[in-house]
């Protein structure tokens, strides 16, 4: 058997069905995001950044360098082992309480990023509880899929934010065994909500626990920073809330907070979390002072929305395709994966704007699109730039214009 | 159903069996490794940490440390997205570039941590293979599982670095189904060596594809840290090679060199390297530093051999049950978890040497030692002093003096 040929096959069906992924080498600029460079084949060009997840552009605050700075010359690069074996590093151990108190739990535990944090702390919640059923929202992230395909539990996936379908399928379980129910509170391809509430009153109702994904909301929602759920008044509600450290707060890592009892089950349990090495303390240190930052500080978030509403009704009156979103995800309907590369790559050359295409199998086939995020550091000219950008790019390749056309197909 | 008590009670069981974890909170100093800042309960206290796995002390070179700020200072803290939507970050495409020059392939992928290197890609390239059957040394690493139970493939378990036993099992597989032959190259708890030459002549035998995790070899063997397969003069027969960033290199991340087409498909198909945030430049670049400057300089992979083995030899010298490891892994035998932690709880508080015990299910049950590892900074005055304390705990506890008569019992 020739291996090579296999793989080679199976990367030529992705040009085939032209989703075939070409990564776009950047380097952005400390203190001018989201100007970034652009290492192109034919040399380095100057681009605007449009789709990226440091939504509130506090990769480059000067409190988080400062910390990752001084903590790296201070403490060294590496972490130099697992958690349990010479890697718990003391500026780690001030995260995890940071972000349990962010979270008003007992307790924190940081992961190497969010996936590792969803993968292991499904997994090993749902495998410890007898006969555990997971019900998961239909549009789950597929690090809670791996997390729940790793439990070996079994699973029901409801309807997208029914509250119909989730009460049907608890009925259904019966009082006697465990459930969970795993659900985000931002789609992010979407940029809907979920009703934590209301899921917190079914989870009350039939016993189950509940497992929140706020990776798109921490630092961006809440008076704190503490996502929807405290947004919504909720957070005490919700069982196990996770989150990242790698989008609003600007450096990398995942974390889950919950109660000591849960937290130390998942730190005793979860492969995923035991063998690997511990996040560096540096990374910890400028994750912690992100965090502590937006703990206080409500510029940051008032300027998103402001600049999210702006460029969403920019668009909007081009005659653009906005999808519907009650936050600061702005999604373009294409429909198509070969035009919505032409259009991206037409934006690249043509207006030196970086968005990235969005393809099956990160949304349904027939609903790519372009995915847009502004941040605070997004300016009024620039969002200008931008509808003007994308009505000519949508006018020469001739997409369409209306959503709900678009939608209804 | 009380859920926090299912948690509690599964913790208890850690607690019965005299395996539960607790973290030490640790400050490294970078400049003075391997003395540390041991945050214990009663205030901090001084350290020698014995078990590190920076296990060159990398993580404090200069010159990491001077490619980790810069990189901060100049391009930010956080990729800010996933590898496809705006998180390459050029000092990642270098330091990929790197990687595949070090071990001679055609290309370089690297993912957030060892773990999921191993995961995302042994799960990949077993399920894009058809009908593939999975070989697995005996010994393999809990990632290396993770990603063969992920695959869905078969697996069938060789006796640890028994060739006999890997090729009845090839015969018994036939020429016509697709198989990977997974192993590694130094195996971390008993610091052993898996003969990856023969391996190889099997793997050609039989037509297998051969996978092997470098993670405990890279930088420190082979005339430019390529590993073991390197110093063998077998790294071009070795199909998948898999390495961490973590260990001999000082920093966090893992990665793996290959072909193109492989690693083009891991790239395209892996929901653990897809779905995940690129690890931050400034991490990247001091990677890179790390591995351009250990692919030069052998004053650190000399001197980690000569103190390692000066460290066998004192200890030896006392009559403690040093395993028998042919690599840099000084493993010392104890066999019951409870007398483990009784003995680095006495080195800890009576000596400044921190040592974790090493329980299941990282080592079988009865199998509980502790794990030594030399650095080049562990100077000749420390492993002395090591010595001594080891041996006036072994006598405090009275624990047995001969590896051969605890391991015939």
């Amino acid at each position: 058997m020739i291996y090579d040929d296999v793989f080679r096959s199976a990367v030529e069906q992705l040009h085939t069905e032209k989703r075939y992924r070409v990564f776009a080498d950047l380097e952005r600029r400390a203190g001018e995001f989201p100007h970034a460079t652009w290492h192109a084949p034919d040399g380095p060009r100057d681009v605007v950044v449009w789709c990226s997840n440091d939504y509130l552009g506090m990769g480059e605050h000067p409190k988080v360098l400062a910390a990752l700075t001084e903590t790296a010359n201070r403490v060294g690069a590496g972490a130099g082992g697992t958690r349990n074996i010479a890697g718990t590093n003391h500026p780690l151990v001030m995260l995890e309480n940071e972000l349990a108190d962010l979270h008003g739990k007992e307790a924190g535990l940081v992961f190497t990023s969010g996936y590792v944090s969803n993968e292991a702390s499904i997994s090993t919640i749902a495998r410890l509880l007898p006969n555990c059923l997971i019900l998961s929202d239909a549009l789950n992230h597929a690090s809670m899929i791996a997390g729940m395909r790793g439990s070996g539990c079994a699973r029901k996936v409801f309807q997208h934010n029914d509250l119909d379908d989730l009460e049907r399928l608890l009925e259904e379980a019966g009082p006697d065994r465990a459930k969970i129910i795993a659900f985000e509170s931002v789609y992010s391809m979407d940029g809907d909500v979920s009703p934590i509430g209301a899921i917190c009153d079914l989870a009350e109702k039939y016993g189950a626990m509940t497992y929140l994904d706020e990776v798109h909301a921490v630092g961006m929602y809440g008076p704190r920073g503490g996502g929807i759920a405290e947004r919504d008044g909720v957070m005490h509600r919700v069982d196990v809330i996770e989150g990242t450290l790698a989008k609003g707060f600007g450096v990398i890592g995942g974390y889950v907070a919950a109660s000591k009892p849960i937290i130390d089950a998942i730190r005793s349990y979860a492969p995923g979390f035991i063998f690997t090495t511990a996040i560096p303390p540096a990374i910890a240190a400028a994750a912690c002072a992100s965090v502590a930052h937006l703990k206080t500080s409500q510029v940051e978030r008032d300027r998103h929305q402001s600049q999210t509403l702006k460029t969403k009704i920019a668009l909007a009156a081009r005659g653009l395709p906005v999808m519907p979103s009650e936050t600061h995800i702005v999604p373009v309907l294409v429909g198509c994966p070969e035009k919505a590369k032409a259009a991206t790559d037409l934006l690249l050359s043509d207006h030196g704007i970086y968005i990235q295409p969005i393809n099956y199998p990160t949304v349904p086939r027939g609903t790519e699109r372009l995915r847009i995020s502004p941040s605070p550091a997004h300016d009024d000219a620039l969002i200008r730039g931008l509808a003007r950008a994308l009505d000519a790019v949508w006018s020469e390749l001739d997409l369409p214009r209306r959503y709900e056309a678009i939608a209804a197909e």
